[in-house]
């Protein structure tokens, strides 16, 4: 029942002014949930860590700049660039390390718990925020 | 494994090609998977039907243009407005009809096998396609 959502929740949400909300790179913002998923949006830039969600495909979404994510596949390293506009769903199990050569945006779909850093993952940096999402601040 | 995934899986897609791809409004079009949802992408024009889904929100991002949902809640009836950039779940039970008053462009978020038209709606007029999301030609 709507009535019962919070305020914030009961009208649409601009993701600029979500994103004009925080400063913190890969620091992902819970945008709003869709059952028992998150819509999370991120500023980023640099590396992020080599990680792996085990139980969970993640969806990347590139609302501003461009995103590099690199994959450990069975066949071998590769990465893949997304433009601006551009999807791309990173395989449950498969190691990834998203990064960005200058400042970009990205919005992800994810299961509410997942971990920033994934299941399994390399000595996380102080760049990085190890999280399962923050609230947005209203 | 994603070497077991189909080609146009294993590289990002830009949700413009996507939409260049097809010209029927309120014909969703699937772009991807992740686990159990659907990311679909769908051209919109004129006013969707009144409808419900009874297990399940409905997330909606607007790519391009202007949406308007209306939406019928314990307190009443009334209609919010998504600007391009922003974002609205519906939550699960509340009947709903999206509408824009010229072509814009969305995206939404759904677990996989959600009909168009819901679990319940009103009479389905031609322009409104009841379905699951029809699969992106490459």
């Amino acid at each position: 029942m709507t009535d019962q959502l919070p305020a914030h929740r009961r009208q649409p949400l601009s993701l600029d002014t979500a994103l004009a909300s925080f400063d913190a790179l890969w620091s992902p913002r819970i945008v709003t949930h869709v059952n028992d998923y998150d819509v999370r949006v991120a500023k980023v830039e640099g590396e992020h860590v080599w990680h792996v969600h085990d139980d969970t495909d993640e969806f990347f979404l590139v609302l501003d700049g461009e995103l590099e994510i690199a994959l450990r596949e069975p066949a071998g390293e590769r990465t893949v660039t997304l433009a601006k506009g551009s999807v791309f769903v990173v395989p449950r199990g498969t190691e990834h390390r998203p990064a960005a050569r200058e400042r970009a945006a990205i919005l992800v779909f994810e299961p509410t718990g997942t971990l920033s850093v994934g299941d399994r993952h390399e000595e996380v940096p102080d760049h990085v925020d190890a999280t399962t999402g923050h609230a947005l601040q209203a």
